[in-house]
């Protein structure tokens, strides 16, 4: 292939970087209160401030005796209260020390917390402290995690379930989320038919469905279940215009390619349409566009490229609609276990496995062999332009980082 | 520290065999069909066996032409039929080619697909192939990816969008799976309120509860809430009596602590109790036990100990107890950004980012510091008596694979 159709291709971060513009001119700014329990995997709309501090108090970080170490002269001290998790000391009274839980606040007047372990408790109840001691030990001091005040998350953090764990240690009982967004998701091909139907001359079952469905409900989107689009203009034209207030329509397989392209017609018709190329394998043609003012994105239809450019380019676009910042996966670098002779002019997205430390590859790469991705803990990326010997490092990222 | 003493910590690797073991002897046997769209999380009851091959038939995988190779002399070919998916061909009539687009059936007696784009339509319609063609090009043949008859998955499964995805390909409109675990999760200690009331003196607020609840749902739990444990020994007997049907009851803070140890207490009279000294940091205090036959685990109740024992040992004792083979997280070696100058007696679960390669770690690693957390991406272990250097290597486990 000549340097001049190689340079047609679009690469995979410039094509991002187009749709998370595309993103930020179309924020959803809607946002709701929900509760706590109901908050997760929703983004912040708000930042989240603390109206307390963390801890709220001092506390003891351990079971043992406060005492006040700058008064103490070494003798055996009475014990004057004893504080349990929960309650309310008295200021400690001169001369003794207090019974302390883990846990409890420290009591006015203490500067040291020393563990049990380390007292000895006499026969006339005084308790003999033998090891040498420091001002503030087991002490957990007010504020240490968080003062008041202090933005705690930002708006546009995705909540997971230590995010709002984070919330409620802060007495957070509610929070402001931003809408979900409403993705309508279609399926076009005659030959498409749903699992449980029984299977005709030249059908295949649609599986595109039951993987964008699940996957957008993961992000956090509303899923408006499009079906399986007629290879036919007028009812191309009707159901695309039946949705009712969704944010994006995402469909996947047929569009620009083979001779009835009804939703290309469509788009070109009542929208605009761009067709990418994109220096990505599996997965090379993406189409963006809208229709009636709605954004649609055309994922090609082989459900390995259906996987690696929702994963890669559909998901960071949905969550930087929700105003999520950070839209990048881990990755790490791994050996190769495996030998790659052909420098490719597209960046490869091969489903792996890690195996004794090193990326081992499913036997069968083809885009229509959904059976790789079932089998794989992630995607190893090959370079444009690169071979690769045993040994060679890879970027792996792991499909619970794109995939959740 | 004494070598005794050193060694009576449990190493987490043995910590961890001990409670799969109790999982194996406790399976969760009944299962139940759902929906495919309903199984997302939830692990197989049976393998998923093959009633169908995979590509159904040899179809293309090119929009082009199908021709007979192995009787053709290079001449321009007629076009004889018109082939779109989801459609049933005609054999292919000998002395001709017929037009094929992506996915549709290759007719019998056809032998390659050329690409459009290589064939070249004369005035006449018969078209003109340029290019040297071999046997089986841009055919995939059938039962490439699946043959009838093949396990594709495992019964223990844990079913994801792609798994249901492959489902979905092979026609499964249904699935066994294996009963949700239903856990009862409990707090304990009296200085717990819940977030959005008033803060007492000497009150801190429930944050164990939203993570138990919200892990315990991403493994694909039931979630009994058990709210927070009075201490008062006939109400904990109460309570924890007073669960229905549960697989396990699930507790945080406050076994075998302090004086006021009701939960200890109830599980020695009624059924029984393990402590185990892990060599883990945070969260060394674990309980095993049972009540009146119903299996008990007491994680610690600082909130990062909550997280990394849940993480690393109640996980996957639940996902074993339904059947999941593969319970071990991805982790991946990442270069160190920090020092760590004290070689400890317990295996130490940092909580880290990477940022330019390398793990860094959150200022504060305390385990009362759940701001930790929701900073970090992932937990580096650092094992048992090993000082680091800046750049030497150390596990890196994504949170996502952990709490997920």
């Amino acid at each position: 292939m000549s340097e001049g159709k190689r340079s047609a291709l679009l690469p995979v971060e410039q094509a991002l970087e187009r749709l998370l513009t595309l993103a930020e001119t179309t924020p959803i700014k809607d946002t709701k209160r929900v509760a706590l329990a109901d908050a997760h995997g929703r983004v912040l709309a708000e930042p989240l401030i603390a109206t307390l501090d963390l801890p709220p108090w001092p506390n003891s970080a351990m079971d043992g005796y406060a005492l006040r170490l700058s008064e103490w002269q070494g003798e055996p001290l009475a014990v004057s209260q004893r504080i349990f998790a929960g309650t309310a000391p008295q200021p400690l009274q001169a001369g003794t020390c207090a019974r302390i839980f883990t846990g409890a606040p420290v009591p006015a007047g203490a500067d040291v917390v020393e563990m049990q372990e380390n007292a000895e408790v006499l026969e006339d109840g005084r308790v003999r402290f033998t090891e040498p001691l420091k001002i503030g030990q087991n002490i957990r001091p007010q504020g240490q995690e968080t003062r008041v005040g202090e933005t705690v998350l930002v708006a546009g953090t995705r909540l997971n379930a230590i995010k709002l764990g984070l919330c409620a240690t802060l007495g957070v009982a509610e929070l402001s989320v931003v809408r979900r967004p409403r993705v309508a998701v279609l399926s076009t091909g005659d030959e498409l038919i749903e699992p449980g139907q029984p299977l005709g001359p030249g059908q295949i079952y649609n599986s595109n469905r039951t993987l964008l469905c699940q996957w957008l409900r993961q992000v956090g989107c509303e899923v408006v279940d499009g079906g399986i689009l007629p290879d036919n203009l007028e009812q191309t034209r009707e159901r695309l215009g039946g949705f009712d207030r969704v944010d994006l329509i995402l469909s996947t397989g047929g569009v620009s390619v083979g001779e009835a392209d009804f939703l290309g017609h469509a788009l070109r018709e009542e929208g605009e349409l761009t067709l990418w190329k994109l220096a990505i394998k599996p997965g090379k043609p993406l189409t963006f566009g809208h229709f009636r003012g709605v954004p649609v994105i055309g994922l090609p239809g082989n459900p390995a490229s259906t996987l690696v450019t929702f994963a890669l380019l559909a998901r960071p676009y949905l969550l930087r609609r929700m105003g999520v910042v950070d839209v990048t996966p881990l990755c790490f670098p791994v050996p190769a276990a495996f030998v790659w002779r052909t420098a490719g002019e597209r960046r490869e997205y091969l489903r792996a496995r890690i195996e004794d430390g090193r990326a081992v590859l499913y036997s069968n790469q083809s885009s229509g062999v959904l059976r790789s991705a079932a089998w794989a803990e992630g995607l190893v990326e090959v370079p444009e332009g690169r071979t690769l010997v045993e040994g060679d490092s890879v970027n792996f990222i792991p499909l619970s980082e794109v995939l959740n």
